[in-house]
């Protein structure tokens, strides 16, 4: 047994960077609308016509032309939303229109039904101004416009808009394949009593949410910490390892967990990329390639896990989605002052972020050791917090990236 | 035809309060963790046992006794995480352990691999401070502690905090049943050509996005806006509307499609809270209820659609839910001016917010008019602009809703 050799951790940007050199857009699909929420639409979709196709009326009351100047009006038709019955208006003559009816000529206005009083197939007008409240064709925008530029990530209203456009097939990135794969043989289920020496595996639940909350389902397994039979396993097809766009593979925290797993995936032929990151917690972070295919070694720490889902692996779901390489990082405000010892390594600090008086205040959630997960229950954000800090100020404004999923 | 009463519509603030007065939380259930994200805690969770429940090592090293300055040491075991074997250590007697491992013994300190020559059985010590390197049990937290307060949305850190736990099956609020009926002559579904004077249906997309970013299913129907075809529709069991917590019935655009909507409540025995808001757009929203259950009936118009749902329904959402009543409106900083039109009602103006050097920053979107989506590719806010506001400058801060799904 020999003391490892030390290979210097690659700084916190620099892996993000790799990630993302690495992390091609998966080819296009068409997904229906019902499965298209926060899917990332990846062709620019232009109007297909005028919006308003029609000039419609925009209040519900009586049509008349614009150079009738007269008070009493003979009502010559109803007109509902979904009716299209043209005619000429001759003086004297008007119409009774809903809401969003189609207009039955050019140079109409609406007058308000407030403004009116209709009896007997006439109205009388009792106000008018010259406001037309008629929606015109083309008003909203023209044929060709574009209306949602790619790449975007499909929200709620999106898809509305691409409803109302007839678009019910957007062109978007196929969703990753991805396994996971939670080692360590101090491990048992989180419906088991641990005996002594072991703890639960909560990792494994915190990859299927953080996926799930993403979209993305996942196909999960635990393995021994035991390099032939973790490798059967790997290479086994029904598991699907060897087709994933994406490996995740949990530490344990057995002796050796971080050349375990980068030796694992030398074996079943990765390229390693990254083999430690300066990142507290994180620092055992493994990243590897094989052809466009990514896999992580994930520290079997669940603190270090959080840190390296939605600062690393976040990375590799943003290139796969086709998203431009941005840096996860905005600016906040510490709610209260951070302690930092001192670490050599830059840390990452779970915070509660929220919106107060304009600004984002960030609250440092106590945090005792790297094995303390009281404070994920509030986490929404991880503040950055420089290596060789000590104290930072209430008040100051910090570095911090959401861990909220990304809409 | 006769013009209608005028009703005086109810301030925003308002209707939310009525809603927030009506949905109370529904009954709790367990759910599996894996079912879990997204839901909200009902009980709160203390933590079972010591955290960590037994002494571990911080670091991969070599474990000595406190007491004893030797130099060289006799390795006696190896211990990996998992590994359970107390033992108590001789003078000149060391143990390897492994990150997460438990000690064998009390009194022990580990030094650092880095910091030690190993070979042949035994350990030579280079470095040796005062740093025990153990994470004594109960030091993130003890028995009893409360670590999740209901009620809480459980994140997917919470989930992970929960299977550390061995809360494999968490109180959590039954989700809402809910049934969504789009009304409208006009209306054709999003795949169709519509006929002159027709238009596609968006508000059954928006709807059923909007409950499925929120984690809700939704028994969705169009129906066809005359009276007694819809109400055979509401009462058929198949559809299971009367067994709804929340039926949303979404107007078409057709004459007295707000009338339709309210008879057709109050002949479904629901009694009509709210007839009308003082909102832009959104004006004639219906707010009803029937013992436990609630029911809006939706202004046809898309946009009046998005912010009723964001403004209103989220609000039964959030009371079914169990969370306590608060404010949606956020504080953010207008990004550039907003020249609205002076309207006697409040308008909600679709908008996109970012965080900016600490600031939430709102860029309004261009908006020409209620029909008009295309500010909904973008939207992931709306911003309060007062009744009677005209020119609102860059740099104002203005309240505002978010419009992404609540975390």
């Amino acid at each position: 047994m020999t003391t490892p050799t030390p290979v210097p951790p690659t700084p916190i940007d620099d892996v993000i960077a790799v990630v993302r050199a690495h992390a091609m857009p998966l080819p296009t699909e068409t997904a229906p609308l019902a499965g298209a929420l926060g899917r990332v639409l990846r062709e620019t979709v232009l109007a297909p016509e005028d919006q308003p196709p029609f000039a419609r009326s925009a209040v519900d009351g009586i049509a008349v032309r614009m150079d009738d100047s007269a008070t009493e009006f003979r009502l010559v038709d109803q007109l509902r939303a979904g009716d299209w019955r043209p005619r000429a208006l001759a003086p004297g003559e008007a119409v009774r229109i809903a809401t969003g009816a189609a207009l039955p000529a050019e140079g109409l206005q609406v007058v308000m039904i407030e403004d009116t009083v209709v009896e007997n197939g006439h109205a009388r007008i009792l106000r008018r101004d010259t406001a037309r409240h008629v929606r015109e064709r083309g008003e909203d925008f023209r044929r060709g416009h574009p209306l949602l530029t790619a790449p975007t990530r499909l929200s709620a209203g999106a898809l509305a808009l691409l409803a109302s456009l007839g678009v019910t097939a957007p062109a978007v990135s196929r969703s990753p394949r991805i396994v996971h794969v939670a080692t360590g043989n101090e491990l048992v289920p989180p419906d088991h009593t641990p005996a002594a020496g072991q703890i639960r595996d909560s990792n494994s639940t915190l990859v299927r949410a953080f996926l799930g909350a993403r979209g993305l389902a996942v196909v999960q397994h635990r393995a021994p910490e035991n390099f032939a039979a973790a490798e059967t396993l790997l290479r086994d097809p029904a598991l699907g390892a060897s087709e994933a766009d994406l490996l995740l593979v949990s530490g344990g925290a057995s002796v050796g967990e971080h050349d375990f797993t980068r030796r694992l995936l030398a074996e079943l032929g990765y390229e390693i990329l990254v083999s430690k990151a300066a990142s507290r917690p994180g620092k055992p972070l493994i990243v590897a390639r094989r052809g466009a295919a990514l896999a992580f070694g994930l520290p079997g720490n669940p603190l270090a896990h959080y840190v390296c889902l939605h600062l690393f692996v976040q990375a590799a779901l943003d290139g796969f989605a086709g998203l431009p390489a941005e840096t996860p990082f905005r600016a906040g405000t510490l709610a209260t002052e951070i302690d930092n010892d001192g670490a050599g390594r830059e840390t990452l600090w779970p915070a509660h972020a929220s919106c107060a008086a304009g600004a984002v205040v960030l609250e440092p959630l106590p945090w005792i050791s790297s094995g303390d997960l009281s404070a994920l229950g509030r986490a929404n954000a991880l503040i950055r917090v420089p290596a060789g800090a000590g104290r930072l100020a209430r008040g100051a404004i910090v570095p911090f990236v959401s861990t909220v999923p990304p809409t």
